[in-house]
């Protein structure tokens, strides 16, 4: 197949943003994307070009002070009667066009077009976001590769329609189990009540009263909701145990320890049990790339309240945000598009940014 | 098979006992204890003899003023290696000793060797009492041939270990939901949360007070016990359905259209739905067969906490109780057995009571 990624292509980010949509990308199938990005990276000889299975990374090497990432996911959610693209007015219709090829496209457009920015930059195009995170390229980089991750700041282009939204909170789900004893419901005065004992846990969860924490300008509100609940044996029988599964979201001035120990407060006197967890990031919004990166957006930035791979550059000790074209409420949407002019928008304040 | 029920075996109520143990006889397996059954009653000549199915039904008929109804049911559950029958100093051991072989072999003794009660007497000997009420055979002769149970009072020979329960509670099974709005639960303040609306349900269970009613000298215990709760969508989304199963036990002073009036009022502003129901019955000890009956044995009735047959022959006028001599928390046990002074204690009390 030949490349469609041409020259002519990849100096408008509205055309590419169409090309990239066009060469249909699910997780998993994402080769054909990954060879036709390598190919053009590897043409522009500012760029030193590298690959993990269908993960691509290119970066300048200008001895700048400072380094800078910007990354964006190849792959797209299952297509759903929406592709080829499609433009309707100032709309390009089509599977990933929001979710986040519109945000791709700009950083394949600096990528080739800009050979000297102020920054050095690592361009970092991941396969397998949408999927489970055993399979996540930015994963499988900062486990095989993470010299490649080495950065100040990293700009993810996940779609926010143009605003900044730095950090995310982190999400821990919980079991909290009461246990009593069984009989029969004709004689339920001789057992224990397990799911009348849970009455307290919801209790506790309708009076909890969750926290606002402004960290860098961005406030995070935190929650707590069952998420689950189950309990019973038979009609007859009094039950013996009732689970309540708890998602806590919790602003990123807490740990993943700081969030179960203040769930362990909580749900003080029953049993809980921690079962799943992902930490949340700090906006980080202090580096001189960042600063300089929120006066070329020139709006004040807002806090992720979603969990995304933010996180992930957190964890490595680099500041990140999101900032993308795309609408995130259309992601995954059969009828998801992007605005050409949110395009053009992102690409004259990267240039605005990077540019010497 | 020549018929194990012998004039010698009939006339000892213990040997009697022994003898229907070892005729194996599990729900839906009842034709051959029916088929002897039968064939001994038809052979006494002052009984008048139906039968429907592998129930069978004997009456006299003296012209007396009031008629009773002796009841018992011929099947058992499940052998569990406890068949044949084992005498081991006072005690028989074996599937149906108490539940209620000893109960059925006093009813037969009576009706081959008392040819003239003080009252008529309906003897009734039914099929699969032991699995869903469609075969119950005291349920099909209601509903085939409702003239056979025409009776001023009857006694249900279930183990009571020779102690009278009068009547017994009725059962409601009810689903009470709540609903809320379905939400993101990184931004929980958008939705309502069901299950934690489903917090004052339980909290109304837990400040709940059962009445206790006295009628007719028995006790009757309500209580109202959840024994089954669910609800959740998924691990990040604020969940819109909550539903909690409730087992109301009521006193048979109170229809079941009471107890879910009753139900309702507990739960008022929530949806409540009856899914199950059984109404409970009254003692009814009023009677004179009754107040007889009482005298005979001697001692003081007591309430039956649990669903029995007697709310059948309630529900069709009749004045029920239950008097057996095996122990009830023997029944459908491995190592049921059944206490030869229990079957001695009441063939004398039934003899002592119908005897002219």
């Amino acid at each position: 197949m030949a490349n469609p990624l041409t020259p002519d292509v990849l100096v408008d980010p509205v055309v590419l943003t169409r090309a990239l949509v066009d060469i249909e990308s699910v997780s998993r199938d994402e080769k054909a994307i990954a060879d036709c990005v390598e190919d053009v990276l590897r043409k522009a000889g500012h760029l030193s070009v590298r690959r993990l299975g269908n993960t691509v990374m290119a970066r300048t090497r200008l001895g700048r002070g400072q380094r800078v990432i910007l990354a964006g996911h190849l792959d797209t959610v299952p297509v759903n009667g929406n592709l080829p693209s499609t433009v309707v007015d100032d709309l390009i219709y089509g599977c990933g066009t929001a979710d986040m090829k519109g945000g791709v496209a700009l950083a394949l457009h600096l990528a080739v077009t800009l050979p000297d920015p102020q920054y050095d930059v690592t361009y970092l195009f991941y396969e397998s976001e949408e999927i489970d995170s055993e399979f996540n390229g930015l994963n499988l980089v900062a486990e095989e590769h993470p010299k490649w991750l080495r950065a100040d700041f990293a700009v993810l282009l996940e779609p926010t329609f143009g605003a900044i939204e730095a950090g995310c909170q982190g999400t821990m789900q919980v079991d909290v189990r009461t246990r009593g004893r069984r009989a029969h419901t004709a004689r339920a005065w001789r057992g224990v009540n397990a799911i009348h004992g849970a009455g307290e846990v919801l209790r506790r969860l309708e009076t909890y009263h969750p926290r606002t924490v402004t960290i860098d300008g961005c406030t995070y509100r935190e929650g707590l909701s069952a998420v689950r609940i189950s309990g019973g044996v038979a009609g007859n029988v009094v039950p013996d145990e009732c689970v309540v599964g708890v998602n806590l979201r919790f602003a990123p001035d807490r740990s993943e320890a700081q969030a179960a120990e203040h769930l362990r407060e909580v749900f003080q006197g029953f049993d809980v049990e921690v079962t799943d967890s992902a930490p949340g990031a700090l906006p980080g919004l202090d580096a001189a790339p960042a600063r300089e990166f929120l006066a070329a957006v020139g709006i004040e930035p807002a806090a992720k309240l979603g969990w995304t791979d933010v996180a992930r550059f957190a964890a490595l000790g680099i500041p990140a945000l999101n900032y993308g074209p795309g609408d995130p409420s259309l992601a995954h949407a059969a009828d998801e598009h992007v605005e050409i002019g949110k395009i053009r928008d992102g690409a004259a304040t990267l240039y605005r940014w990077l540019a010497p």
